[in-house]
């Protein structure tokens, strides 16, 4: 491999640059390719994400690349989710039972130009902005760009080169559309979208709300949310179906449908947003979607990564954190020395994708847990019981939500795996009153800790992994 | 819908041909176009699925268009599974434990010259050969054609257009790279390829082996099958990797390689085929994949059906049978006197689509099974006990492939969930020993039975679909 140390990377958004800082720091010749103008000299357009959630995954990656420091100082911590029922009254579910386990909100510009203003410390790594990528050619490993001002296209050359160009990824579609290799490929859109609005800081530029949370008003069809920001404001979500329902995006088409909506269903929240109406009907409505392919690389010419390999709805707050440990786990298969690039690519697929296509799955389940079973009384229950598991048998529990979110060293199929079996178990048990949330913890922590491997154990039978 | 008689189908084969003749018989004006030539008058390509299995759910669509006896005289019933082991050794395992129920090899030529000489009898109904589609616009409701021989362009319009072309679609690759609504879709390839070889007749015009079986060598990694043909032949089909394990369609390159890998582990069908490196190396190798999904239709003006909206995997002997059973509930959906072709389309994809779904999990499910799982100890446990229970209590008891194969009153996703459960139970309640097969056999139904229910309420409860 030693022969191939140009890298070209398309996109240089929250995975691109981290992978240009990373292969930086390895010492290769990296040149980013972005559609966009450079987001630290120019507005980036509001509506799309503004804030994210970090999590354990990510930081490691941060750490990874030493900047783990910088990017505390853009956090927000938010303990748990505060949930929000249809009268206003608010009750706060932490996340863990374990004080130092929690997610953080983050602005998705500030930490972008965070890692491109690290990556262009090395002088081996170069940004390129307003080059739109066209198509790819894979076997010949060059890239067909546009330049977003004079629209003249050029063709660029590498060694190897990445895309980490998005859920709409161009190198993906031309592995779609090339058909020169079996290509699977999946894209799910759900039958809802998203709708950024704001809540804006108090006139002394306070929180309008409590600031240390991830704010839920679940409605079992639709849901709205909230992320705190550093300036006093709020990002707020609203998740709503396309056409089904009595209130919905196709038919919310005048400001008073809209505050009628909102007065039904998130009055506590209309009250804090007399900007509704203005950020309603200015921002987009944008799809939800899961994309899964298979494979993420041509030979050793070419790889997918990020959200161009494996995009998923953002309910487990985890699309940002799945990224940066692609970074993470593909930085370890580098450093087992493979002899050339096809190896690694091979061997990363392999190590990663169960994981990837596992946090999809997490992703969907977790849209309903947030909508609906939040709301429930055994879904309480069990939360409930999780949480003083965590806190009185730390080193004995982990629910799934801090398997997925805390354990940054187990992947996201174990996580999966085991969390699913665990709720399961718990589930039944509260179901079939096996278990008493007023017996001794210690006893029900044996129950749960038994039933689950019992349900391991059926699947696994029952799919023949073992006999 | 009385204003909207005009029916464009693409695609020939046998959905387009029953659907043509379901139509045609309901006095629709019907345009079927088929990029092939008539088949009824040229030598159909050898190589690709030259025999099927039909079984319940096809002839409920054939006695639905009246030709139930016409068809049986095609088929050749197939009672079980032959399993041949390495050494050559032989033994059936039936598909059912009832008599009456058995799948049936048949002709994909002999049924679709059928299906069209049937349909033909309408004079409202016409096939147009030769022509290929190039693509639909489904806002317009017309369909771009080009003439085989002519090279001709032309389009044609219609009230309605039902694409039945294939798991290859142009109608649904339209719809996908229209980009006009947001299209749910996914192609997931096996790393499996399939190559059609065969046994020729006896000298006299007999079979080579046992008739009235599908025979398997199943290799847990691989597997050859064998399918009668009423001249006395039978259409074998190998399944093996592109890629991987020692043996491989990528390495398979020499006479002598071929016969090698088969002299080792299919040496009984190896006597019987001295045509073997002629077909080998004649028939192309073909992937194997499976294709989803949604929406099926665009507004009141397109469908897609059969393989073009939900191609399988071959392994449950379903492809076909589910193509079928698409117009059997699509006909239904007729009955029901719908105010117009969109809400026609819509109501009939909501009552089909998660069947469809289903079995294509299934067909994987069955790719495993007939690969390996048949020849586990605790696999053949399982299958005698529930010969024996469908032998002795017909009426309470039917295995998982039984209510896919032979229930044609339930849905695939019915038959599905209730299979897996039952499957679940027995083959755990054989690993812990609770299950005897020495025991009475009434006492092990309703063991099975109960756990069974057991296993579906649990899985209601996680998936909170009770509570």
């Amino acid at each position: 491999m030693k022969d191939k140390q140009n890298i070209l990377i398309i996109g240089a958004g929250l995975c691109g640059s981290l992978l240009a800082l990373r292969l930086g720091q390895r010492g290769y010749n990296v040149n980013v390719y972005e559609m966009r103008p450079d987001l630290r000299t120019v507005e980036i357009s509001a509506g799309r994400s503004i804030n994210l959630a970090l999590s354990d995954r990510g930081f490691k990656a941060m750490k990874l690349v030493g900047i783990e420091d910088k990017v505390r100082e853009l956090c927000i911590p938010m303990n748990g989710r505060m949930l929000h029922d249809v009268e206003g009254n608010m009750v706060m579910a932490p996340y863990s039972g374990r004080d130092h386990e929690y997610i953080n909100s983050i602005s998705r510009g500030l930490l972008n130009a965070l890692l491109m203003d690290e990556a262009e410390k090395h002088e081996n790594v170069k940004f390129h902005f307003n080059k739109k990528c066209k198509s790819v050619d894979f076997e010949k490993t060059t890239a067909l760009f546009e330049d977003h001002n004079s629209k003249d296209e050029f063709v660029e050359d590498a060694d190897i080169i990445i895309a980490t160009d998005g859920a709409g990824s161009v190198m993906r579609q031309s592995y779609f559309l090339g058909k020169k290799f079996l290509f699977s490929f999946s894209q799910d859109w759900l039958s809802h979208g998203y709708k950024e609005l704001s809540f804006h800081p108090t006139e002394n530029g306070d929180y309008k709300t409590y600031k240390n949370a991830l704010h839920i008003w679940g409605r079992d069809s639709f849901m709205l949310i909230a992320l705190p920001n550093l300036d006093g404001s709020f990002t707020v979500t609203l998740f709503l179906s396309y056409e089904d329902g009595e209130y919905n995006f196709g038919n919310l088409t005048t400001p008073e449908k809209v505050i009628e909506f909102f007065q039904k269903y998130f009055k506590d929240a209309l009250e804090l947003m007399p900007n509704l109406v203005d950020d309603f009907f200015t921002n987009p409505t944008s799809p939800l979607g899961t994309v899964k392919c298979s494979p993420w690389h041509y030979k050793g010419n070419t790889l997918l990564m990020g959200d161009a390999a494996h995009a998923v709805v953002p309910f487990y707050g985890q699309g940002m954190n799945a990224s940066f440990e692609d970074v993470t786990i593909f930085d370890k298969v580098l450093d087992e020395d493979h002899d050339d690039w096809e190896t690694v690519f091979k061997v990363y697929e392999q190590n990663r994708k169960q994981d990837t296509d596992a946090i999809a799955d997490l992703s969907m389940d977790n849209f309903h847990e947030m909508k609906g079973h939040v709301n429930k009384a055994i879904f309480r229950e069990k939360r409930n019981l999780e949480m003083a598991l965590e806190k009185n048998f730390p080193n004995d529990y982990s629910s799934k939500y801090s398997l997925v979110t805390f354990q940054e060293n187990i992947g996201y199929r174990e996580a999966m795996l085991r969390g699913r079996a665990q709720d399961k178990a718990i589930l039944n048990m509260l179901a079939d009153k096996i278990i008493d949330l007023n017996d001794d913890l210690k006893t029900n922590l044996e129950k749960v800790k038994t039933v689950t491997e019992e349900i391991l154990e059926d699947d696994m039978v029952a799919k023949n992994l073992k006999h």
